[in-house]
């Protein structure tokens, strides 16, 4: 190895898609970082990870896993809508992007969603979208978003 | 039949599931009120039904038919997306709500979103969610929905 060549060494946090084993990485507890998840058993998540799978190209989620600690520290998914209007055009809907708290400032989400809106460029999308709270609207501007309309949300529990 | 007994006789309007003999009952030129919607051939609209019926209850697209012109006068569509989240829980997306010019003021748009939410609710989902302008704001308030985020959009074309 050459001076200089440190680089290699390097963690890459490279972006790839969401693997069964990533239950045991940390995949639930990054999730909860984001809104209520209480624990999912081994069953309830490979369940929920084929239903997701058998979409294919249609429902990716994708993760960064630290290569020292073998944890997930950021997370995102997309999935491609079919629509009739703008001549049966798609459009990708990005949802639960999230990068460990402890992970910050070293650009993993933008990376995540690179890796999303290039998922949902090559599937032939016109646009993709998401919901975001005002505090975020600066970072997803910086990926490139304009803020459009508003997000209306009706609970049912 | 009895006098006063005329409400039979009155358009019900009431809410289906799109059918493929649609397109030629102007559903195309209905999704044109609500964006760029150019003409789309009976092949495309054949394999984009089909497309979108392969997911059975996760993509359901409904209309109302005025059955005195059996023209579509009203649309919208609701998909399902399945989380790790929430605890394995379940989202219904609703897109693509119009109701014909010439047949608003009839509650037409309650309607579908009744039909819609009602879907998603027996679909088992926490939440339903949707993007629109400011100023349907208030046609949503009144349908039960409470503004939440803000929509981000990036346009590949």
């Amino acid at each position: 190895m050459q001076a200089g060549d440190l680089s290699s060494e390097e963690p890459k946090f490279q972006v790839r898609r969401l693997q069964i084993s990533d239950k045991s990485k940390g995949f639930i507890e990054l999730l909860r970082q984001l809104t209520v998840c209480d624990s999912v058993s081994d069953k309830d998540f490979e369940d929920r990870f084929q239903e997701i799978s058998s979409l294919g190209d249609h429902h990716v989620i994708c993760v960064i896993e630290d290569e020292c600690s073998g944890k997930i520290i950021a997370t995102g998914s997309v999935f491609i809508e079919n629509k009739f209007l703008r001549n049966c055009g798609k459009v990708g809907h990005i949802e639960d992007v999230v990068v460990d708290t402890n992970a910050r400032g070293m650009q993993l989400g933008k990376k995540i969603i690179a890796f999303l809106m290039d998922h949902a460029c090559l599937m032939g999308c016109y646009k993709v979208i998401l919901d975001c709270s005002l505090e975020n609207r600066a970072f997803y501007e910086k990926c490139g978003f304009k803020q459009k309309e508003i997000q209306m949300v009706k609970y049912f529990v």
